[in-house]
């Protein structure tokens, strides 16, 4: 069987702009990721009319409507009143809510309101979906073609777990989606979207179960393999021929798969070996330390960091050269690499990393553009140093010479078998 | 007169959640700024009938459709194509458009392919949207009845000039939208939602125009204010008093207004008194000196930071005293103390700024929960700390002791007229 919906968030913030809408992205990818098709998606504001329209609309066109947003327990929440109108059901108290809810508000120690009471009634015959983090329970409800329209709170954390543990396995249930999906997405580092394409263009044209695609941003690509099979297991086995061969076309530039991150995989492969890293910065300004410092229990393997922005501070706190940045200046290879020595040195840690370019919009000559970040690495034995220009305005060339640091770093911890 | 649109986003990566749309948020809050009513949003993939018939759609509901996406070279970009079917028009070389596309590519040097022809053809009628910034035009086509679909690249950095330069002002000259707007938004720092919300409840309830919208993100809160009349001379003076009249309920905590952020804000203020800043960071590893310079021109008052994640970094490169660690812990009013005082001796900068805290989601205890954060500050005369203990994931405590800690030092900055 398969299985067509259309998404609807609700929410006049939304048709104002003053709020970004990411509910229906991820909506969309865990949908996709359960071989759920998307028509459609739609945004309305909080009028019941439109929500009803709105909804009436999408189930001509598709099997199901999955709404979020506009359940809570205000009169702008409108929602339910609206899918009530639209399916052309009664609204009706669901007691095991109103108990759940009673007891949520014992626990957080807050008054329950009597517009709160509102929130525990659902269209009649849903199938209500628990909502262990909030106030408002989620529910599916049907018409009689067996249409269904599906709500969830707009709240992302009390939304994403009832999506991917309550309505996903119920509508592949219910709508005998039997078969399975698995999904794999490797990671890539610092090669750029266009190659990726290059290297696995034929790959990619010729394979249609698992199905291919590739997302890049910043320097980091993903490549996504979606297999559909009678079984996990069979799906998993499909996606394994081709994982080899995307590895072998992507060689050196493959760092995780999946949940894995840059960050994380760095932290990893440091605690392998029992190693430790410091950065210092100067264009990137903390970047690079901010990621590293994201993933919990950082501290097994992140020492610290040190901000030169100043030249002052590169000579005094990293022990850089004054002659050094006379000579070549401050974005140089000499000067990057008596920075990732110094800081490693100074903070004694098994490594030293060190970046510093020119960010713009001003400072860029025609020798030294915009955009031009030297990288430096240093540990007991060696250093070295490479640059790269990098296109963009002042925050992209922050945001990807940062990714490419960790990404460098990477590649040198694996390929000295560190 | 009054204009309702309805906007529509075109492409299958957004079905399939692997592209996060930002265009559609973008357009409805400048659509919103001049006075143009947005009706719903809408997005679908690269499907010439179902892109035809959400435009149909659309059109029966409001007075046009503002669609973004599908004007690429390649046979996915349909949405040309679809606008024709939609409004029964012919397609038709735009010679001027044909033109500029060649001294385009001439320009950056790449040869222009055949299939690049195509972005040179525009519904029959329409009015040429230029885009300076690559190779598809924009246009607004008509229907007979007056209504319109206009279209858009996909890509932000083409897309927001089009629209801002062009197609907002062709649409309120059109449509006779001869009200001003005049919009004012005022940054509020380390003020909860709640407490914004409590302290203007009655301006709110009572102000029809101007407008007002409270914009709640981590410890930031945005007061927008947005009035229509004649001129946009008069629609200034009805925000003027009410403007007065938040800055009375709000003293303390509005630091900006419109673009400006709490970084920049800092930075103006330190360099009017020629005055410099250095970070030591703890637990926010990196993130406020990250947002310090991500400011252009930012070396001129932020000299670095040392982000002391490890204690022996702390000791070593900020003068923290082993007893200070041992008798009150990393994260105390002590320690934090310590590193203000350090970092700015260090560095040599006219103040210091400081945090230390449990991100989590390990490392709480019953007296020291995970969310507990400590802000420090010293300058010549005087240093000073508090603490606070922040609510969600690892991430947010960052983020949110990140701005806190921008938001304490204005404060500083501003009490002691420095």
């Amino acid at each position: 069987m398969t299985l067509a919906v259309e998404l609807l968030a609700v929410g006049t913030e939304l048709l104002l702009g003053q709020l970004q809408d990411t509910n229906t992205s991820y909506v969309a990818k865990h949908l996709a990721d359960a071989g759920i098709d998307v028509y459609g998606t739609h945004a309305v504001g909080d009028n019941q009319g439109r929500i009803a329209q709105a909804m009436r609309e999408s189930l001509a066109r598709a099997d199901g409507v999955i709404a979020t947003g506009g359940l809570g327990p205000t009169v702008d929440d409108l929602t339910k009143e609206a899918v009530a109108a639209a399916l052309g059901l009664d609204l009706e108290l669901h007691e095991r809510s109103l108990a759940q809810m009673q007891e949520f508000f014992a626990i957080v120690g807050r008054e329950m309101r009597e517009n709160n009471r509102k929130q525990a009634y659902v269209p009649r015959g849903s199938f209500v979906l628990e909502n262990p983090r909030g106030t408002a329970p989620g529910f599916i409800a049907f018409n009689d073609e067996g249409k269904f329209v599906a709500c969830m709170p707009g709240v992302p954390r009390e939304m994403k777990p009832m999506l991917s543990d309550i309505l996903i396995p119920y509508l592949r249930e219910r709508y005998k989606l039997t078969e399975a999906i698995h999904t794999r997405v490797l990671h890539t580092v610092n090669v750029g979207e266009s190659e990726v394409d290059h290297r696995i263009a034929d790959l990619f044209r010729s394979s249609e179960n698992p199905k291919i695609a590739v997302l890049a941003h910043e320097n980091l690509c993903d490549i996504k393999l979606m297999a559909k099979a009678a079984s996990a297991d069979a799906a998993a086995r499909l996606i394994a021929p081709l994982e080899t061969q995307m590895r072998e076309r992507l060689q050196g530039f493959i760092f995780g798969v999946d949940g894995e991150t840059i960050e994380s995989i760095v932290h990893d492969r440091l605690a392998l070996h029992g190693a430790t890293v410091a950065v210092a910065e100067s264009c990137t300004g903390g970047r690079i330390a901010s990621a590293l410092t994201a993933t919990p229990g950082a501290s097994k393997t992140f020492v610290g960091g040190i901000v030169a922005y100043d030249n002052a501070v590169k000579i005094e706190q990293l022990g850089v050269r004054e002659e050094t940045l006379a000579r070549h200046g401050a974005v140089s290879e000499g000067t990057v690499l008596e920075m990732a020595r110094g800081v490693r040195e100074r903070l004694g840690t098994t490594y030293g990393l060190s970046v510093t370019g020119i960010a713009g919009p001003d400072g860029g000559t025609a020798e030294k553009p915009v955009g031009l970040v030297w990288f430096g690495f240093a540990d007991a034995h060696a250093s070295s140093a490479r640059s790269f220009t990098f296109r963009g305005d002042r925050a992209a060339i922050q945001r990807r010479a940062s990714v490419m640091a960790l990404g460098l770093f990477w590649h040198r911890l694996v390929t000295t078998g560190s």
